[in-house]
């Protein structure tokens, strides 16, 4: 897409400077920018590899004359500025209009007007897929399914049965929608019930086999949502396990049987949320938290890398480590805990001298 | 399905009470349950939303009366009844009867009475499948490949070449059994070996580059294993990676080459074992622990959310953490970590008292 | 394939011993290894289960007579041997040569010599792939995708598009090469930015949601790659996520956007990359690390069992833990904390004892 750097500081609701009507159709970092492709300059840092004669996006208070540019937008918050550039240059996956022959689709599944449906495509009975939707090869999604207008399900996503699933969602390839839930009982108490009642301690070790608990529930996403590659987000028990419209999933995130995630959440990569969890709105899970099975996590809680989450947090904690507790307590244990070899040699000193001046005549 | 309260009592070998010829064909949570369908209330707190009139299924010494029931069904074992029951009402996957015309199927492969294969699945050469097995869109199982009787395998799933199943399996959908494993030799010592031999010192850094080492060997999968969605089994290098009888593995669960997991352990979402290490018999691993490579895991050992394991446990044992160590061990540790800072505090204190009392005139 | 013991001898560039014309077609345990078959004895605690008459590899100083063998092989670095071993005698995926009929392939695409494609495959619209490829079933490659020589392609693999790949690597099952970054914006400020500003604090929590970052950049992998089973890798958000060549990738490693990792790194199972992270060459990270975005990582690093780092590390450091730390460092760090509950006991004891000698009348 061919657009002028007026256009484009308007779509950005920008501020322009210079040769306002030159053409570019692409964008790229400072030292790789060639013709009709607007370099990203958002710091002066990244600004020293701009060359002579090229258009640039700066932060404001940067000088375009400073590096001999000859256009310019002024990006008054760079990254949102990236969302609204990547936006328009984005030509979207080649995903042919129509109805891919290969595909086979029951003849009771209802697909909206201008879906894109490509090769192996499998759609089962009774689904029915909104308007402007793009699949991507690969796809299958089960009987009773509902998916909503302008869905993007790129190749090899499974979403199964009985799945409700919000407008203008995108689904990266891979992801996995309704699996079964993880859910197992023995006959008697299991040894984890025993050591969830006794605090760890074993009194009787049995022989015993898991029977099946079934998923009868379904999965609920709703709009906005995006979903990593190859995620995997199990269905509920006999109610819905649930994402709100808004939440963003990363790549590999495990979704646990009746877990309900609220609006607006990030989930970031390899994040496992436990069975039956409640996650508020707004919530961020940083890349490789963990979150047990029944416990609640408050609205806006922001969870940092790899942070392992045992019990409730308060609506606006910000919790850090393994167990994850408030930040600025987590730094101090770290810290303390990295002087813990010197405090012990101090308290072993200590002892000495005191022992000695003890006893001394 | 429809039943009756009496014949749902008696499947859940369970008591029934007041009309218990009522018909009902679904379950739901105390607030959701509709006509036809039994409320789920094995706890007075979900017993609250009840409405009058409605069929339930308590808790032992609950009183169906307090709640204006007009007939209920008493568990046991709450857990236990939720197995039956989701067990009688799950319609499972819709699997069209018979081969989808777009299947395509090694002429070698032999495929057991009564199995549903569904489209653009690929049976390779030699494969043999068991009767009544349910294989769902996209499968592909190559060559020379055991599948035993009334499997159901989801949609996506990999099965490579030589695998062997037991009976009674279920693969949620995206899971690979028999992928290479992981293994890589440099030609002089690499800097592992060197750190693992000085303990973390490093003499020598070599630039070279790995050798693969091929897999040879096989996956052997027991009767009555679960296998989660996107979760991965490599294959061994020469003798096989294997799943004893009734073991379940959740989601985006990791199994490297040479493993051996016992019988009916429970493997839980995004836990890593590293190669050849040897899992015992009933072995619950919680979510998100990894296991070092060629350790063993003794029988009934029980491993909390997280707990990264890098040397043997003794069977019996609970182990929590990173590094994992005896559930009262680490519950101390955690809890003087926590108090960390105001023990640094005490002796910083200590210290000066000490010394002023000592130099004191 | 059949060699004998001489010719095995010689593509391993070791030394034979006894009946070398001996005729073999594989390999096994001491314990298992049937007619036709050398056992893999390279220690003496292997060597135990070899049966008299058989041939084996050993490690040098072994005695051939001490175990009754009729050939044996000398390997000077044993697990450099299996690699040259387990090549000999790995048969390959069984993809058919040409193109099956069922493959859905663009005109414009350009497939190279020999390359064998297998059913329910798709490949797009001007994409190359190299001679003698082989892609087995269900794999599917975006338009613009350029793949080397002799490339292994396993099952279900998802390629998008504009994506590059040198020769002879090997993506296993399941894995997706160029699915789009998880980047995302708000409006205004948001939390995780505050929080990374204020060290904890947050001042004001806004109700706001995320807009998108489109990922324009490519991912470029280069030659003698491994891709793990269900992996993903990302493409870059303006440049390219960068795999260089002969790094090893494995099971369900997450790679984010615009992540650089050099040549011939070992990244085992379940390791996540965050956005925009720089990987030297011969990093190993062993399973389940973490590693922060937009961090560096010094060439031949090697990071221990999950380990999660937060900050930069130095070239040809060792670390370990969470927060990862010096190898040294951590180990005197875990041992001062299990010791720690024993250190609060003596300190209170001392204060005690300090307590009552200072108000000693």
């Amino acid at each position: 897409m061919q657009v002028t750097i007026q256009d484009l500081a308007n779509a950005l609701n920008a501020r322009a400077w210079g040769d306002v009507s030159m053409q570019i159709d692409g964008a790229a970092e400072p030292g790789q920018a060639g013709p009709g492709q607007i370099a990203l300059a958002m710091s002066p840092k990244y600004a020293e590899a701009l060359k002579p004669g090229a258009c640039a996006i700066l932060a404001e208070g940067m000088d375009p004359k400073d590096y001999g540019l000859s256009a310019a937008i002024f990006a008054p918050r760079p990254r949102l500025v990236m969302a609204a550039l990547t936006r328009s240059f984005d030509a979207g996956p080649d995903i042919a209009e129509g109805i891919h022959p290969s595909a086979v689709i029951d003849p009771s599944a209802e697909i909206g007007d201008g879906a894109a449906i490509a090769p192996f495509v499998q759609i089962g009975a009774g689904v029915r897929i909104g308007a402007r939707a793009r699949i991507a090869s690969h796809v299958s999604i089960a009987s009773g399914t509902v998916i909503g207008d302008d869905a993007l399900i790129l190749n090899g996503v499974r979403v199964l049965h009985r799945v409700r699933i919000g407008d203008r969602v995108v689904i990266q390839p891979g992801a996995i929608i309704g699996s079964d839930g993880f859910s197992f009982v023995t006959p008697e108490e299991s040894g984890v019930e025993e050591i969830r009642r006794t605090l760890g301690k074993r009194e009787t070790i049995r022989r015993q086999s898991w029977e099946r608990i079934h998923s009868l529930g379904m999965v609920e996403i709703g709009d906005n949502v995006e979903i990593g590659a190859n995620a995997t987000i199990d269905r509920g028990t006999i109610r819905a396990t649930r994402i709100g419209s808004g939440t963003k999933l990363d790549n590999l995130v495990h979704i646990g049987h009746n877990v309900v995630v609220g609006d607006d959440c990030l989930i970031c990569g390899q994040v496992g949320i436990a069975g039956s969890s409640v996650i508020g709105d707004r919530v961020v899970l940083a890349g490789q938290c963990g979150v047990s099975d029944n416990i609640t996590i408050g609205d806006d809680v922001i969870a940092g890398g790899a942070a392992k989450i045992f019990s409730r947090v308060a609506a606006g904690k910000v919790v850090l480590g393994n167990p994850a507790v408030d930040m600025p307590t987590r730094m101090e244990m770290d810290r303390a805990t990295r002087r813990l070899p010197r405090l012990a040699a101090t308290v072993a000193k200590l002892q000495k001298a005191v022992t000695e001046f003890v006893e001394k005549p």
